[in-house]
């Protein structure tokens, strides 16, 4: 699958620092995108907002002669797991890493030593279906953490990396490499590579209308049953709302 | 089912306003309601606790020639869920609303613009054994809300509210309109009407009871062993304790 | 099983203070220690760390002929749970609970009244793969408290204590007594008692290892890509870490 | 909701007779009936078709208040519950009874005497998302059974029947009253009432056509990669089948 | 607990032979008995009606320290698992193996060599949460099997037999040594020892009253919406068809 | 993954033909190969034995841009899924179609027309983790399948096959282009291809093994208690056998 014709700009990023992974949602399924929301993806700290594009590193259960041929490391050193190292030498400012673990929330994908480098690289952070070693160690790096859950296991026993930046599934939803990840309290939506900058604009736009509209029924202690879908009235109250914000 | 003859008064809410639903609980088992405690629905933000009389939905899975019937609205304003507007009308001071989300814990029944209603009605707070949407947003609010999960997915082509005020199940519990609900860490315990007025009275004894038997035995780091069932012993050590408190 | 033979020392439970259950799962691993990590079992308040041998409570499935066997009170005192009132006085400092509830997390095992005696008796903590009933107000009570859940049921119609001090399963692990649990964020890890004393040195010595690991990393922004396994160069690095530490 | 305009003909339903679930779910995938099929209902006996118009009933949490007033009997009788008789005595020839037992796949709602009923009164089957009692001794009537397992236990303590032919939940999809089941091996399709006619049609054309085309693929030992979406192709094999079958 | 008093007399063994586990499982729910039907287990095969008095055996999760202790065979011989073959040769005719293991229906108890025994101890049957080896060799000897499934996997590297004729849980049950198990379609009932007398005479009458009120709605066509609780319409059908039946 | 240096020949596929999965499994197990059984895949027929080698298929979640970039079809017939196609005409006899379904044991990879493909190729059967579309009508054509169920669903919205031979998980555990599967009653366990011939050898010889014990203790009603591990006696027994068989 060619994914290489779009790059999302940092720009486009930036516009999403601010946006709820629910309204990305909205515009997405208004195009028919479905099923975009990771199941049991979940913030191991909370408060942190994550936008990045997709590193993808897809896991594989272990087998003795997997383990053989991914490791390529240097004499005896058989636990060098070198896709890992690949999709985290990958990284850089405005990169997460997302690694499909089959949705083995229990299985670590790695832990405080490995995933110091999302810290060193300046990367966005790191998203998968399988869990973090320590994770209340990771999550003391400061970057966005969502993943299945945190362990005190080892992985190497039950799954091994297998191959980067091909696509990949994570927490049951498809993600391609470049896709742009929306993380919040809720977890995860990936908004597609091609779509992030049209989507960035009308998901702005539709969180100032509500802003909008939420002020304008919390000052009157009135229903908002009439206001979906949008509508002449809710349109009139936006406008207002700029104008005044304008002023 | 008639269930207009009772209705709890506010103050007999404000009597279980420092009652655990872990007490009330047990209050209704010695009743013989054994089936009380909601499975599955958790308190999204901690420290609130919820008492408030059931004001209830129920939803169904959503089908096309549904979504029709219950839309109801202006013309092409087909996602205008009358049922669940009408169930938030209803509300006032003391009440609450139960949404039976057929247990659809990833499943939206709402989000911040529609439970904005809950607020302004002045209500006491929300249960629902489906998901609220952005419910980072929702409990910002500032009232009770306990549900089965938090989501930025949408509800409606899942689920469609239909019906008001009727018995439902919410969380496996039978919830008749006007039943008080008992929100606290542990989760929400349901209190039929005609009960509420006598297990308050008894379950605020019953606290203090344990408030005096755990003082007792913290002072004298003695074992609580000889406490349960209740006897002369216990009361002997309430009796005192009551004393020592109104002298 | 005889399990006398081995009483971990207070001065090797002090070792295992700072040690992560990660850390100590990772030196099992290396003796054939597989199964050592309790699954479903979390920390009810965070931020505290358990060190503590075991004490260990086997419940059954209630049943009335079983309640009538174990009740053995005075005269109506049917709900007299013999078994856990033994367990709860075999405590003392540096001890902790472990109470196999057959995994069944939603199912209390004691509430704020019974797990006071915890608190009375000086001990380290409780770990429970059942419900611990109105969670919130033992962990109150300061000390580490591990469960499946927390809950406001109550327990006697679903599940009796049984048995004291023989070997058990909690979490769907092995549980000798005398075995030393190390409860984090991450859960509760089962360390067997005749391997406390050398897993604690190692254990300290590994992590101290990839504290000089990280600060290493994290100086020269470098990919921690070539310490695993441990090598010349970790060993290196390591000997500088401690002779800085130590200058 | 009103249901009563619409009640499909026995004609209708002998049409679906040959027809399997699996195409009339294509049939209502391609209106927009997204959710047709009953997860987790299952055929307790093999090798039955079922075709009938649904008799909904509903049960709801048992609680000794609810027991009370649904139970309406002579005095005494406190397990008559009046509601499934209710259900069960408006079956007729062409009828299934659809129980929504909240999709507790192991309680009972009913066994061997009670749906003696079924058989009494010619109708169609018996569908639930809940338990049959002794379910071997009911299929042993011979109807076809669509359940979510098969129990030895009681409903009562757990579930009562609450109401008749309002719209229902059965195993996470819509049934009206008078909408049509269609039941086989892999379980049970819900068609709404008033699509059953022209679905049936186009159901019955559409298993010929693939007949048509397997047959094609079968003699030929070729590849059937081309067929789908049907086109020019398919047109064609299936026109000269008819013919051939025809002549 | 001291089990020994009561030995259920293989006469009472043979009342049970053709009564359903639905019917014992009625009568213990009247004496309070209420949870006594094993979740999770099956019959591999069908058609095979199991009544025996229960030898029990439990097993615990494995560790390579429990390993050695259990061992206790000759050199080297280190998986002679000598609890096990302690309980296997304690089976006689009337008698069943109950193995608690701890509900992990995917591991496996033992396979077709080890189950030989039960046919050469000319034991009644097998009954186990956990699963059986190659359960299609084991259910080829004839005798009933009720497992919580069949696997191809061996069990030591997860659990260990460790203790024999204890009480137990299976399948959420409690089962003490001498109990009496029944086992059809529908799964396993535990009936206790001391009630198996009294209980078999009222569930043959049960059956029969049973066969006399479904013989009656037959031939009459009628709804047996009177017949529960038993009344005296009820009991003089039961007398009408016992003087039939003893004409 | 270089997997091109091994294809397991048709008379070592013959060898196993006999061979249950069970004892492949404990071949495998002695050589460090811990997860090679699927779990939560199952004969939808039962009485027919698999062997075959894996031609892979991967599926992903849907997602409308992938679903036109796989489509590569004619004009307008965008449900041209290519890459199951790909796999399907890759397939010959002694070949066994392996489909990674993410675990989605309710979501269609495929019906009766697809399917037929397997039986016009003369290929060895079906496995996936995934569910088969009417499995009733595939089970038909007469060759193995095994799957996580059967469903009348289609699997297009919400999963599309995307490459072809490549190593992939199904039912939890790694296949390998050209790996061995052994499926029966109790499921499917993978054989890597490089280790197929050695492990056929010690199969068939443990199998005669079992059966020349099995013969011992059933003609003298003993135990096999000191079998295991093998030993001089198993292997004296053992001799003994073969040489009544050859004689």
């Amino acid at each position: 699958m060619d994914q290489t014709t779009t790059r999302v700009a940092n720009a486009a990023l930036r516009k999403l620092d601010n946006v709820s992974g629910a309204t990305v949602l909205g515009c997405l399924m208004k195009r028919g995108y479905v099923h975009t929301w990771m199941e049991g993806v979940r913030p191991l700290a909370s408060g942190r907002h994550l936008v990045g594009r997709a590193v993808t590193l897809r896991y594989l259960p272990a087998r003795p002669d997997l383990q053989q041929r991914i490791a390529r490391g240097a004499e005896g050193r058989e636990f060098n797991e070198t896709p890992r190292w690949d999709a985290l030498e990958r990284l850089g400012p405005g990169d997460v890493l997302v690694a499909d673990a089959m949705g083995r929330s229990l299985t670590s994908t790695g832990g405080d030593v490995v995933y110091s480098r999302i810290l060193t690289r300046g990367a966005a952070g790191l998203v998968t279906d399988g869990a973090v070693r320590d994770g209340h160690r990771v999550t003391a790096y400061g970057f966005p953490v969502f993943a299945g859950g945190s362990t005190p296991t080892v992985g190497e026993p039950f799954i091994l990396p297998y191959s980067v930046n091909e696509p990949i599934q994570c927490g049951g939803v498809l993600v391609c490499p470049g896709d742009v990840l929306i993380g919040d309290e809720e977890g995860v939506v990936v908004l597609p590579a091609q779509l992030a900058d049209e989507v960035a604009d009308e998901a702005i736009e539709h969180e100032q209308m509500e802003e909008a509209l939420l002020e304008h029924v919390m000052e009157r202690r009135i229903s908002p049953k009439t206001f979906y879908p949008f509508n002449d009235e809710t349109r009139r109250i936006y406008e207002e709302w700029k104008e005044r914000r304008g002023g």
